[in-house]
């Protein structure tokens, strides 16, 4: 089954295009980005698998013109890889937050997009971005059945304990004000896979899992659900992101929109778009611009690193002992698939889970590989995560179902 | 040395009389409390050791005419335990909050009254409480020497990637914004009075210590220094408490703002007053009130107190993380010296770290216990809290310096 993943951003659009035979044999066909859209100038860059890479510069002002430029792109006779456009049997989206109602990858339907609509304010950033890629597939594309895999969706089993927040009840009741988690789909990746790698029994065991990336997240998986996780009703809560603060004093929030005379707004903008590494370093947001600029002696650059470094620790402690003890934890994302001296900096500080630290399976990139000895009590493993893939696989399987 | 420790909150005033020997030998002469000043009707109670109870009903309009009250009763011929009021040869004040200049409990003088002033917006419910305090001895006690020890202090220790959040580095050079911390006296207290009951060398081993109450707080010491705590700029971060929500998404603020059009200071005042305990169950901030009504079946009661039992785990576990390891666990304040049942749920789901608990010896309420067997490989321990003797402590150490 040939499927189109899409993650659409607010002006943004990342795709691959995906043979699925089965769950686990399949063949990329290609991916790519379309940048900047809705700007000046934009920019689509397609990357078939075996063939030359296509990149265009040109105005696309909004999705749907992203998407028919995709959709050419993937027919083009020299950077093609279909022969028609009816090849596609099904599109995936990634939708940021399903909300309190939307906890399972489900088929788009008019009553699925209005819910996703309603959540609009909890994901304001992405919600609506992954809206007009709904909009634009079925307006490119009628006729070929969508499905939606939200971010939040694997967080859904956490116990109330875990997700409620400790304000007046009526707020949750009113307004679904409660822990949702996101990164979803690659807590649920790499979990699964970190677990068949590491030889451990999925639904018997206790597992750890850091994304670490632009944005980042900490999730603890109990026999194959997920029991708690660092993000909140927003993703902007638990560790120091690329622009992001994390978790703060929550009088931190009122204090300075008194200090500044900010609106509740500005504030927002500030913690998720001026803080995190960008914020405290005043350098950037890429952690590999931190590295160069710790080793250079930059103190504000090592105190953000620092900041990860701690946080990381906290989560994990704290999640160990929320399920009582952990078999495996693994790394994942951005950071944590490429950073090997990130790693290494948590784990010497875990010695008292009994973890044995394998300094030389750790010196690599972007694979997956276990980075503890073979007699340490708790392994820890680098999985690289496959958000694309699990989306493919829970579309293929809802519209399998669908035709039955 | 005859000193006398006051704790001013904003309609109250506690008292303890201490006669000091030495840092270990004391006599509690008497203790007491005003409450409901500048109310209709105020309330003292006066406890005098050895002496019969004295409670007395009568306005008493300001902190001042306060300590004049409570100095009547302390050379009352009847009830009283001096003499003459030149007995008293100084006073202790517990202030909530030194800011970043205040490091450590120090002799008030103009100096210092003016920093305790520039803290008021950091502790806007006590520090103006404390300085009427402080008001108050000046007028009714000129020339006895005064000393202010902070709640803050404790926690200076913090490494710099603990204290500082992650948002844009301006706030904390322009406004101090960072984590403080607070319960630093009762911290300190515990952690070294804990560290000699169990037999440990205070300055070589690692100590989490949970003050639980009212208010509630967990600190990381180690090495005799606090590294890490759960309270950040003001004390409503970290665990559920009596009305305080603890840690939220930092969203969660602005969100609520935006849906019921709150000001920040309408949302601070939810945070503070009305969540925790009290807005979870809607029954009481009394977590006694919340066991019999979780007793009796109510889900709220119920699940307000799970997050306390969920938020310490949370907390322990990150903090035994931080240290790489702990040697003991320290129960303390109101709810951690009495609630057995809360002690006993938090430590059952830590036997990862080879806790073997003695539920015989946990079966106790408000005395200095070892709660682990003997071969328990990290410690926990009831102890006692007593704010009002480390206050006494640093008073006569700080007068007696003074005078030399």
């Amino acid at each position: 089954m040939i499927i189109l993943v899409l993650n659409c951003g607010s002006s943004s659009l990342k795709y691959q295009l995906l043979d699925m035979k089965s769950d686990e044999v399949y063949d990329l066909l290609a991916k790519g980005l379309v940048e900047r859209i809705g700007m000046d100038m934009s920019k689509l860059k397609h990357q078939p698998t075996g063939k030359d890479v296509l990149e265009v510069e040109k105005p696309i002002h909004d999705h749907t013109v992203a998407i028919r430029a995709v959709l050419e792109a993937l027919t083009d006779k020299k950077f093609g890889v279909l022969s028609s456009l009816e090849d596609i049997e099904a599109v995936g989206h990634r939708v940021l937050h399903g909300g309190a109602k939307l906890t399972a990858s489900k088929l788009v339907d008019d009553a699925l997009i209005a819910q996703v609509e309603k959540c609009c304010d909890l994901g304001p950033l992405h919600n609506p971005a992954n809206l007009k890629g709904i909009y634009a597939v079925k307006e490119v594309m009628p006729g070929t059945p969508q499905v939606a895999v939200f971010d939040t969706a694997f967080h859904q089993t956490m116990p109330d304990y875990a997700y409620t927040y400790a304000i007046p009840y009526r707020y949750y009741e009113q307004y679904d004000i409660r822990k949702y988690g996101f990164h979803g789909t690659s807590h649920r990746y790499v979990s699964a896979k970190g677990a068949q790698f590491a030889g451990l029994d999925y639904k018997n065991c206790r597992i750890i899992t850091c994304h670490l990336g632009n944005g980042s997240s900490i999730s603890a998986v109990a026999n194959g659900k997920c029991i708690e996780t660092s993000m909140g009703l927003t993703p902007l809560d638990g560790l120091i992101m690329g622009t992001r603060s994390g978790a703060v004093d929550p009088s931190v929030v009122t204090y300075i929109q008194k200090k500044e005379g900010l609106t509740a707004d500005q504030v927002e903008t500030m913690l998720n778009k001026e803080s995190g590494f960008l914020g405290v370093s005043g350098i950037s947001s890429d952690a590999r611009d931190l590295g160069k600029a710790a080793d250079a002696g930059e103190y504000r650059a090592k105190l953000a690193l620092k900041k990860l470094v701690h946080g990381i620790i906290h989560y994990v402690g704290a999640y160990t002992a929320e399920m009582n003890g952990v078999d495996l934890v693994v790394f994942t994302g951005g950071i944590g698939e490429n950073n090997a001296r990130l790693r290494r900096r948590v784990c010497d500080n875990m010695a008292y889970l009994g973890i044995k630290f394998d300094h030389e399976a750790n010196d690599c990139r972007g694979k997956d590989v276990m980075i503890t000895l073979p007699d340490s009590k708790v392994k820890v493993a680098v999985i690289c995560t496959n958000e694309e893939l699990v989306i493919a696989q829970d579309t293929m399987h809802i519209v399998l179902n669908e035709q039955e």
